[in-house]
């Protein structure tokens, strides 16, 4: 079904007060990294659950060893109406330093900026702002209709910005509480202020660190230079060799399970008109530096990659000294698509060093992390119709776009509920979250709250 | 003409004054680097003036901006006779960390070690034992013949420990003065406690810091992994590709001027008895890194190297960090032989370096010296002469090693005063120099003074 107009027409009319509610909820200094906020965040996921109670929710705050939870539930027209599980967080980012705040972080205020309205506060876009506009949707649906078109559970959580240590735990001991067909996540961006964006896949991420060493203690290198192994030169040449001169990384089987881009995907992508000189130009470059041939789109988007993120060894302070190093390592991270294993990768990874080690040098491995990337396949159903009510109520299409970063609730959710997850948000990419000034726009938390509107009539 | 027997036994049958002496001289805190011994070098500087005086040397005290030099002269039996410059210092390193010395290091002692006698204290060995075997020598000439063999001029350097900043100066300003026929540099060491060694070469140094820059900021590697130049990648990618798959360095030209060693002396290393194990197993490696096919030994002693002694881009710290970094850099060395130009190697690796950095990126180099490889023709009259009359002196035959590292002091020499050097020295490997407990062997002090006795007999 689709939603009925007198739901879209009772938000519109409601926006003043949805704005107000919104602002009481920012006003809540809920900073999940400094615990002198604790009770902050605790009255945050407070006001929640009696904002989702008074909608006819079954809402309660659980506790974890952090922050708490807010778990909600609402039934649909029937028993066996499909079942949705909506993820936010109530927590936001620390305000420092506060004196580049134009208006004071938790005091909200509507104002126009740059010819639009926007929302200003802490956590305006990530994610209080975000999370409202599918709590005012649920409400509008309620006010007119009396149900809610779909089963829907609702999962707040309070520590998302300061790493999520409770969430994983928390899932697997209320696994069949929060198990739902799919998820739904409104923790990103639009493509622009006209376009929706709907991601469709997130890369998975591989973290390793590796340390050479070679001889028992730093040496002189007019003694040494030229007989001693240095690391740094065996280091230099296995990340060297890490990619060939087409850009493609080398390291044995690391493409088994990369799918190619659907033509017409790319082909849409191509028409978002974000040309390799637009995406480069802003930070300074203006050719792309991965596998050759593919746009820079589809480079972060869809393809993997294997990025060093941090090299040292020897003498890194002013001036020189001619000393080779006992040691030299580097943290190497890998961005992984489709069905790549990163358990697989490790390994071939961890091979294809130890092969570059000569034999009376050794090289130590770290682990940091490894986890999978998530692809929803571009003709899935839930995908299809999301895109094509959020086409409705934005002036240009919805866009299938994909995630170059990692959202780990994503996994998560994959890994232990078996749910895919649709990732659609209302933020801009000039919305400063994390800095000073962190705003969302007024056009964003309406629209939005349509949005869902649509998209719940729409799985329902 | 070879030294006379009265001259040797007058060295032998004054050893318990002449460490008299220098302990004296071992007395002086001479520590040149910090600012609070200023009056203790100069003393030191004094001491050294009165005695070459009671020798019958023209000596003074010559002030520099900083520590001052001794220049002393005598003449020869003829105004035409050979001229000798001999170099040496009386400065001192510092003495931390005083809880490890076993005797305080100003006030040194004879005792026994390892079942040898040694003279004990800071600068016994470095350098004002090894000054002073020359000095004993030119006073057992006077005392038993009247007079030298040849004409001599001393030049001892107050800075030596502290980089040496006064002496291109005085060098230059006093050329006409000091300008000899060679020089004679006593700060080195024997091969072993009964082999006398000459250094026929010293690599010279060539020093340079490369910093690649791509995008104008450090990126997020979620967003822009796949896309971005990264640095560290370029930066690898140039290091790894300085050596060939048989450790040759592949810079343009690089090997312009590099002589191969004569046989004979490539044997005469061998004939040392240290093979690449025994070389290499002292610091935990096994097998010579460099070019393919040369031992250690020559390796070290008479080929080239380039050399990546830091390197460092991106996040380093605990943990991980998914940064693309702006830029990321490295110091690099080269050690140079025979005539290799360091100026057009220079030219040449940052042609080398740019031609490996894309087009929208750039690279900043930074010098850090540069100096020429030093190497007198193996079969050069004065390194001969001096070979043979050490072969003499001690148990075993003189070898003609090279030095790994370089003695600035003897690349001066040769390009403000046009001088060849003989470096000759008694120094031992375990003499612990710049350390704790530094000693000098009693008999290095003994034989080296009877060693200078016959090198100056056989140049005058």
């Amino acid at each position: 079904m689709s939603a009925p107009n007198s739901v879209l027409e009772h938000i519109d009319a409601q926006l003043d007060s949805s704005v107000t509610h919104l602002f009481e909820l920012l006003r809540i200094r809920s900073i999940s990294t400094d615990p002198a906020f604790k009770a902050d965040c605790r009255k945050a996921a407070e006001w929640l659950v009696e904002d989702l109670k008074s909608i006819g929710f079954d809402a309660s705050v659980r506790d974890t060893p952090g922050h708490p939870m807010v778990v909600a539930h609402h039934g649909g027209p029937s028993e066996n109406a499909p079942h949705v599980l909506f993820y936010g967080h109530y927590d936001v980012q620390p305000v420092d330093p506060l004196g580049l705040w134009v208006d004071p972080p938790f005091e909200p205020k509507i104002k126009e900026v740059d010819g639009q309205k926007v929302i200003t506060g802490r956590g305006s876009s990530d994610d209080k702002g975000q999370l409202m506009t599918f709590v005012e949707a649920c409400r509008a649906f309620k006010a007119v209709e009396g149900c809610l078109p779909c089963r829907v559970t609702i999962l707040f959580e309070g520590e998302e910005e300061s790493g999520s240590p409770s969430l994983v735990p928390f899932l697997k001991e209320n696994a069949e509480e929060l198990k739902s067909d799919c998820a739904l996540v409104c923790d990103t961006n639009m493509w622009d202020t006209d376009t929706p964006a709907i991601s469709a896949g997130l890369r998975g991420l591989l973290g390793e660190e590796i340390i050479i060493k070679a001889a028992d203690r730093d040496l002189h290198s007019g003694y040494f230079g030229g007989v001693a192994a240095n690391p740094i030169h065996i280091l230099s040449k296995i990340l060297a060799d890490l990619h060939d001169d087409k850009g493609r990384v080398t390291i044995n089987g690391f493409y088994d399970g990369v799918k190619e881009t659907p033509e017409e995907i790319l082909e849409s992508w191509k028409a978002l008109g974000r040309t390799d000189e637009d995406f480069l130009g802003a930070i300074g470059l203006s050719k792309p530096s991965g596998e050759e041939g593919r746009s820079a789109l589809e480079l972060a988007w869809a393809r993997p990659t294997a990025e060093v993120n941090g090299i040292t060894g020897g003498y890194t302070g002013e001036g020189f000294k001619t000393v080779i190093a006992a040691e030299a390592s580097a943290k190497v991270s890998f961005r992984l698509v489709g069905d790549q294993d990163p358990h697989a990768i490790r390994r071939n990874f961890r091979a294809f060093v130890e092969d570059r080690v000569p034999e009376d040098c050794s090289v130590e491995f770290k682990e940091h992390g490894a986890s999978p990337g998530i692809q929803l396949p571009y003709d899935s159903e839930l995908l299809n119709k999301a895109k094509d009510v959020l086409s409705e109520e934005w002036p240009k299409p919805a866009v299938m776009i994909g995630m170059g970063g990692s959202i780990p609730v994503v996994g998560d959710f994959q890994t232990l509920l078996g749910m895919d997850s649709l990732l659609v948000g209302f933020a801009q990419s000039d919305d400063r979250i994390h800095s000073p000034n962190e705003k969302y726009n007024l056009k964003s938390f309406h629209k939005g709250q349509r949005s869902w509107a649509r998209i719940l009539a729409a799985l329902g």
